[in-house]
């Protein structure tokens, strides 16, 4: 078993007031590249700050790496379009950051990307591939992703309250900019992610189709972007089981069961049980990312559950010293103690 | 403990006769890359030959891999100028492929490397780094580079026949070109290693050094190369314990007592006592390699060396079905099971 964390960037995330994933539309671009430091060391290397919500909820990367830290689990994190430096060592696929989704040609690297990652996972030829994502702004990009296909299904938001009146609207501006009509991608998941995506979709799915070709079995850890993902699987033919593990954090705010309905997915959701307000604040903003949800179902797998807030605790408590980003009013960049 | 392996290619190993790390000078572009992945994963995924000496002796990799099996290790690639995509997740540090280093300058990218691995081992704040190296052709720049700084030590090589003529010729070369005389660069490791030396020594030592002023204990992993490595940290002005931990191949072949006297290196010389004939040619071939010499040592502080050598023939017959390269006439490509 093996956990993938597909980190990538798309500049949808500068569109004001569709994400939590980082203080400030600036950090966020250094967002996915911290997250990838954190699960893969539990430190930060060439980061300068743990990535916050704008009110200080802090990434979820830490539940991801608390859990990693207690099962011992092996972490590869794939490039999907980081934009800012990572230490963590990569595995690249040709995926660049995306521009805004709004832009005729957002992922011109994205049928690449997928063809790249797809190989990878057939010849990496593991029993079972847990992938996960860090994006912001992923959630708008995997809603047009999906109009693009013709699903119907909602996402949710990092936010406590989801824009997600505002997020149909740039989906729809995404399409209109790629002379997409909706649903005119469907069985087309390369069209779909490079007219309407983000290159970490286009990885994410890659690595799924790959992997699930080659018989190794696949969890997609995460919420509404990994239902996108799972489109794109299914739009690309695969008809083996994929399995959707994600937080009663989303589970809660989405209702899943028609996606996983009708994309025949296996829901797994568990509920933490977080307990200190530094981490149950996930149940408003945040909710999931960077593979939390597929984290969580492995720890309650292996009894390990009870065991994860306090170890992620610890690591928050051992980060003061690197900075944690953001402040309250999320009009300035800050430092300050978690 | 953290185990780097940095990974990266000189032109230099395409000089007739002074490398055996792959049966060909061609395949030896892919030498680093397949090592990465067998170091990483146990198993190649874009590689599609298990590196072999055009004698049939595998890479010292499986060796590493065996250990880091048995040990549990954590593995980080580092990216030390590849030439071939591997499907090992780097850390980059802006090194490209070195030229030949009778080329006036053939690592144009070391000083930026240096800076950036050692940064990068700052801040990565480890207990103990184990860093070795895969680079064909490596003891020749090893040599050039040892002479520009006006270290008088000898190299050892992965052929029978040691051809130190040879590479003294080409060392002499290679400052020739750079116009540098013997010892002009001593204090200036960044100059050496640029002008005389390869990608993968300028990530090494930079590593080491950064590592060291962090409080960082560092094991050098391997034999002459990491000779060469220790000179350019202790002409860096570090002057903290630097253990070199290498096979009883290379310790019988080279007398490393005179460098590590003048060097201050704590020498670790680790016998794995190899009864199969697959791996008890690595006496006459290959010697050392992928941190081979660093990995036996921490098996033998762990009380499993016994183990290693049962591990790496098993790895060894899972690796026929992805082909072993080379022959014994060495003259084409091909494919044998070990």
């Amino acid at each position: 078993m093996r956990l993938m964390l597909v980190a990538g960037t798309t500049r949808t995330a500068a569109v004001d007031g569709i994400s939590a994933a980082g203080a400030t539309p600036e950090l966020r671009w250094h967002t996915p590249s911290a997250d990838a430091e954190l699960v893969r060391y539990g430190r930060l290397v060439r980061s300068s700050f743990v990535p916050v919500s704008p009110t200080g909820c802090p990434t979820p990367a830490l539940v991801t790496r608390a859990v990693v830290e207690l099962l011992g689990l092996d972490v590869v994190v794939c490039d999907g379009g980081l934009a800012k430096p990572t230490g963590a060592p990569t595995v690249g696929f040709g995926a660049k950051p995306g521009h805004d989704v709004r832009d005729p040609d957002p992922v011109p690297t994205a049928p690449g990307a997928f063809a790249a990652a797809k190989a990878f996972a057939e010849r990496l030829n593991e029993d079972h591939l847990v992938v996960g994502e860090t994006i912001p702004g992923g959630t708008t990009t995997a809603l047009a992703t999906m109009r693009a296909l013709g699903e119907p299904y909602p996402v949710s938001s990092s936010l406590s309250d989801n824009p997600l009146a505002r997020k149909e609207e740039l989906a729809e501006a995404a399409l209109a900019a790629s002379d997409l009509a909706p649903g005119e991608s469907a069985h087309h998941p390369e069209l779909a992610v490079r007219f309407a995506g983000d290159p970490v979709l286009a990885v994410v799915s890659g690595l799924a189709v790959g992997a699930l070709e080659s018989g190794t079995r696949v969890t997609l850890a995460g919420g509404t972007q990994m239902v996108a993902a799972s489109a794109l699987v299914r739009h690309a033919g695969s008809v083996a089981p994929l399995e959707l593990a994600t937080t009663s954090y989303v589970a809660d705010h989405v209702d899943l069961a028609p996606a996983a309905r009708d994309l025949d997915l296996d829901r797994t959701v568990t509920d933490p049980g977080f307990a200190d307000e530094r981490l149950s604040e996930y149940a408003t903003v945040g909710r999931e990312g960077a593979a939390m949800g597929g984290a969580l179902a492995l720890a309650q797998r292996a009894g390990a559950l009870d065991a994860v807030e306090g170890r992620a605790l610890a690591l928050l408590d051992s980060l003061v010293g690197d900075g944690v980003s953001g402040d309250t009013d999320g009009d300035r960049e800050g430092t300050r103690g978690p």
